[in-house]
Formats: structure tokens, C-alpha cells, sequence
């Protein structure tokens, strides 16, 4: 078979607020991949199904010596699912599924040593289609479900507080909440994102855009968990609401990604007055001790719908530049996911 | 005996910014005590040896419908020590020594259910002056005690900043880190603090208002722990330069007590990026757990001069609302203590 074109997304160019396709990323088809004949190095040859656009990218797009906790997003590594055409690997059979950083390109040859996330091979559970486990049943969900069994101590009856709530994190922390029998308040950025929030079982949801945060939170706390998804001016409004020893899981800020500004905090002192513990957490630290759990437990109930989780579906690997800037201003009505190509 | 002047500071208004005597606190001679005859209803009448000053006060004199986690400042109850001149209560024989809240008078008569730190008998260590019972060897100490066995997790040649390292909390903070084999930069407000932190142990001290605490952070951390007794924005700069996995022990916010504004933060998203855990405490809630050893290892190290200390002593009842204004405006030069009497 002749070489093929190995469509890919580059990173072009560091944004200074939003990204934007064609400048912050650029789609190029100047490449190609001989399918059969390109050397393995001990490695496997993938063809991505699936790709993740997610928040913590932002974080990425930056200059290569300013230090993060992620590596800089020299030419895209999202997180997606493929399958594995050829393989020189041990546990990496051809025909199987993997999920993990690939390129952000048709073709991957993932090193074995793919820094962070790594790459695992994992069996599609019957019913579950592949993009949710870039979604509930990957990233986004083991960052729920590690962070919510590791710090909220959480018990029957306390309330919870989770912003960001219609995000695959925040809905699924939701429900791990109702689970757990709290009571859950959540916060959203559209009446359509309310909806779901409410469909997966918060019992207070509010639009934070036309609606008061700290109104809220002063009516339904005091708060014994707060979920922080985005950071900013929520998080001084939930430490002001904050009860006693609450628990304060620090798991995004996304209100602070795109802009170089502060923000004005009020409430800060109230963290020791109120005995409030701040924990600051990546899944990397947590996998270990989480990941296999993980996998028996949440793909089962999504697939059977216990578990409820939504995607917005972007096809075309042409088009991720703006599935990237769709969920840093937040025009995604769901865990966004590009389809790249069927099996 | 003819009942006698018990002299009182009363807490007479609210202050807008910093208190002043005469206006926030005022002293009071109208008066009088038998000390023969006045009902102690199960409890003791202490005589007020030493009053101490301390920077929560400013927390609690506030109207009385803000919550907070201290009491507000009604009448006045600073933690004391006194001698006990008679008693109905179990354990508290006449003679013995009391620490506690006490009235702000020269003498009292504390309820057996004094509120949040109650009071409790100690025999002095020979060759320790009362008044260190209020400091090194009182609440401060207890606190830096208390949350360095319970937080820090200290281990030998890690990074800890302390701010505010010359009050009685800081200076036993740096020993207790020096003690563990710790580096230890620490800052303070004046030339004549900075040689007090050096003189306890401190490796690399700075005046915070004539040097940039980011350049000396930026220099020397990063930070794997943060002891934080000022907020603002010098916990904005520990943030900046913390390591990953970093502690921060938040033990209080004087840079806020005195200001409605906020704080500029422009670093609260590294919280979780770097995976910080910030720990909110009061020492009421580790007292079961630390106060027994803290009495047993403390005293002794203080009254032999292993671990130092620092006083600042003012004379007499009716100067006291100075004393508490000084704390504020951090004119002191070491723990303040208001000697109210000999025995």
C-alpha cells in the first residue's frame, strides 16, 4: 500500500487570550504515513477513532521554558482513543484498544514512554461507545472519581458545592455526590447546562451567569465540600460560605487560564478561621492508587446509564482547532469529543 | 478585708481600623472586689499575674451577630496567668497557677466552662518566668507546635518560609524546623526582627518592607512548606514559588485583620497545578491530641534556654489597650505581655 496522508493538528502559535483555529492551531496535510512499512522501534502504530479537547490545553499553549505541571504543547498530544493497527510491544495486540496521549494526527506512533498519562490498553465495555472513555470513562472521569475518593471524606447529609457542574468532571461528581446522599448545589453557564446538571440530580442548580453566586451559596450553605472547577471570584464566594472543616478539592480554574489578571479575594483568612483544608490534586499523583477501580467500576455504569454523561461531537480532525476554542469560552454543550475516523 | 479597686480594661467600641486606647478599650476603676467574700459558685478567684496581647484579638471585636470562630470581644477575656487566691473548684487548689481566659481585670473569677480554650493548672518550671506561659510556652507556642506535628510533614533538607518569623508563633516555628533539619528563610518587618529570626536560626532572613519577598522566594525556595501567619499577598508570592506537593499551613492573615479590601491573587490556579495542600487550623481543634506532650517538651526547652524567646513587656493593667494596639500596628519587638501584678 502506498503512503497515505497523515492529516494532523498543528500548534502554531502561542494565544495570548483565546485560542484561535487557524493561527493558535493550523490543520496540515503535508505529511504522510506509510502504513505498513513505518518502523515500530519497539513501539505501536495507532489510528486515532477519537480525540479529547479539554480545558487543561490552555495550560499548555505556552512558552516552552515557563514550568507547569504538564509538558509544553509543542505539537499537540491530546488525549484519544485508537486502535492498534501493527505493534512491536508487549500487552499491545493489533485489533485493540488504547487510550492515551496520542498525536494530534490520523496516524500515532505513541513511544512506549509517553510522558504523564502514559498509554493503557483497555477492553471496550459492550454498549459504551468509544468516545467516553476520552470522557466519563477517561481522563475527565478518573479526575472526578480519584479527587472525590481520595479528599471529600464526604458524608450522608452535608452539602456540596460544585461549579463548573455540566462539565464531564462536574456532572460526574454530581452524581457521586447523590450517591454518597449529600446534598449537591451546582453551578452552570447556560439555562441548557442547568438542565443537565439537574437531569443527572443536583438539587440546587443555578446560571451563574444571570444569577448571584454568593446569593446562592449564603441561602443553601454553609458548604461542607466545595468542588472548584474554575477558581476566581466562586472560590472566595464558597470560602465565605464555607463550613467549619469543610473540604475544598482544587481541581481546575478555568476562569483564570485565558486572562493574566488576579482576582480580588475577600475571604482568604477564612481558611484558617474556619479550619478549611485546600487540596490541590492531579490524577497523575492519584492514579496509582485509583486507576483500577476506576475501570471496574464507572464503564459498567455508563454503559448501563446509572451514570449519566454528554457529549458534543465535533467530526473532523480539521475542525479540532475549534473544538479547543470551544471549550475554553465554553460553547461546548457537553464532554467535547472529535470524531476522527470510524474503525 | 474592705472590698478593693479591681481595675478593668473594658472593650468600649468597635474600631473601623486599627484599635486605639482610650477609644476602642478603655480602663475602668469603679469597680470593687472582696476578695474574702465574693461567691465563687463552684469556681476560683485568680489574681491576674500576666495579661496577654495577641493579634486574634482584633478578630473578635466586631459586632456580636458576625460569626467568627472566636467569641466576640464583649468585656474583654485575653488568655492569662493568674494565681489562684481561693477555690471550690476540683484541681485548683489556692497557691497553684491557672492559664487561661481571663477577665481583663486584676482579678477574676472564671466559670468552670470557660469557652474555647478554657483554663487549666500548670506548675511553673523552675527558672521560667510566668509570663512565658502566655507566650512560647501558651497559646502561640501551642500553635506552632500543634501545627507543625500535625501539618508539616517535615523532612530533613526541605524548604520552609515562615512569614511574620519574629512573632511568638514564627520564632518557635524556625526552631522547631531548624530542629528537624530543615532550611528555613523567614521574613519580618523590622532590621531588629530580622536579627531575632538569625538569632534562633533562621538561614536566610529578610525585611519584607524594604525587600521584594518574590525576588528572595524566587532566589531561594522553592517552598515545600509555607507557614502562613500574614496572607495578602505574600501568600500569593509563596504560591508563586512553592514546590510541587507543597504545604501550606495557614495560621493567620494580620496583613487582613485591619482591611475590608481584598487581596490581589494571581496564583491561586497553581494550588492545584503544583498539588499544594493548604491547611486550615485552630489550635482548639488539635489541643486533645498535642497539648499533653506540648507541656511536657516545651517548658523544659524554654526554661534552658534550647529553644528562645522574646518579650516585650508592658507594665500595668491600665496601659493594656496600648499593648493591644501595638500587636495590631506591629510595634512590639517580641510577645507582648501586660505585667498586671506580682504575687
Amino acid at each position: 500500500m502506498a503512503p497515505i496522508t497523515n492529516g494532523r493538528t498543528l500548534f502554531n502559535e502561542i494565544p495570548s487570550g483565546f485560542p484561535e483555529p487557524g493561527k493558535t492551531t493550523v490543520y496540515d496535510t503535508s505529511k504522510t504515513i506509510d502504513l505498513e512499512n513505518v518502523p515500530l522501534n519497539g513501539g505501536v502504530l495507532v489510528k486515532t477513532l477519537v480525540l479529547s479537547a479539554d480545558p487543561y490545553m490552555r495550560v499548555q499553549m505556552r512558552e516552552a521554558d515557563i514550568e507547569s505541571y504538564m509538558p509544553p504543547f509543542i505539537v499537540g498530544q491530546p488525549l484519544g482513543v485508537g486502535k492498534i493497527l501493527r505493534s512491536e510491544r508487549d500487552g499491545f495486540k493489533p485489533g485493540g484498544y488504547v487510550y492515551g496521549l496520542l498525536d494530534h494526527a490520523e496516524y500515532s506512533l505513541p513511544s512506549p514512554d509517553v510522558p504523564v498519562f502514559g498509554i493503557r490498553v483497555f477492553n471496550p465495555e459492550p454498549g459504551l461507545q468509544y468516545s467516553a472513555y476520552v470522557g466519563a470513562g477517561g481522563m475527565p472521569g478518573q479526575t472526578s472519581y480519584y479527587g472525590w475518593k481520595e479528599y471529600a471524606n464526604a458524608k450522608a447529609g452535608e452539602t456540596v458545592f460544585v461549579s463548573g457542574g455540566a462539565g464531564p468532571v462536574g456532572s460526574l461528581v454530581i452524581q457521586l455526590a447523590k450517591q454518597d446522599g449529600l446534598k449537591v448545589i451546582a453551578s452552570a453557564g447556560s439555562d441548557e447546562k442547568v438542565q443537565f446538571c439537574k437531569d443527572v440530580g443536583a438539587d440546587v442548580v443555578f446560571n451563574y451567569k444571570t444569577t448571584s453566586t454568593l446569593d446562592i451559596l449564603r441561602q443553601e450553605g454553609p458548604l461542607n465540600i466545595y468542588w472548584d472547577n474554575v477558581g476566581g471570584t466562586t472560590l472566595d464566594a464558597a470560602i465565605e460560605n464555607a463550613a467549619n472543616h469543610a473540604r475544598f478539592l482544587e481541581c481546575g480554574a478555568i476562569s483564570q487560564y485565558n486572562s493574566k489578571d488576579g482576582v480580588n479575594m475577600k475571604n482568604l483568612d477564612q481558611i484558617y478561621a474556619r479550619r478549611i483544608t485546600l487540596y490541590g490534586f492531579l490524577i497523575s499523583d492519584l492514579a496509582p492508587k485509583w486507576e483500577e477501580e476506576f475501570y471496574k467500576v464507572i464503564p459498567k455504569k455508563l454503559a448501563s446509564g446509572e451514570f449519566k454523561f454528554r457529549e458534543d461531537i465535533t467530526t473532523g480532525l480539521e475542525n479540532s482547532g475549534q473544538a479547543i476554542r470551544d471549550v475554553q469560552i465554553g460553547a461546548n454543550t457537553g464532554k467535547k469529543v472529535i470524531v476522527v475516523a470510524q474503525e
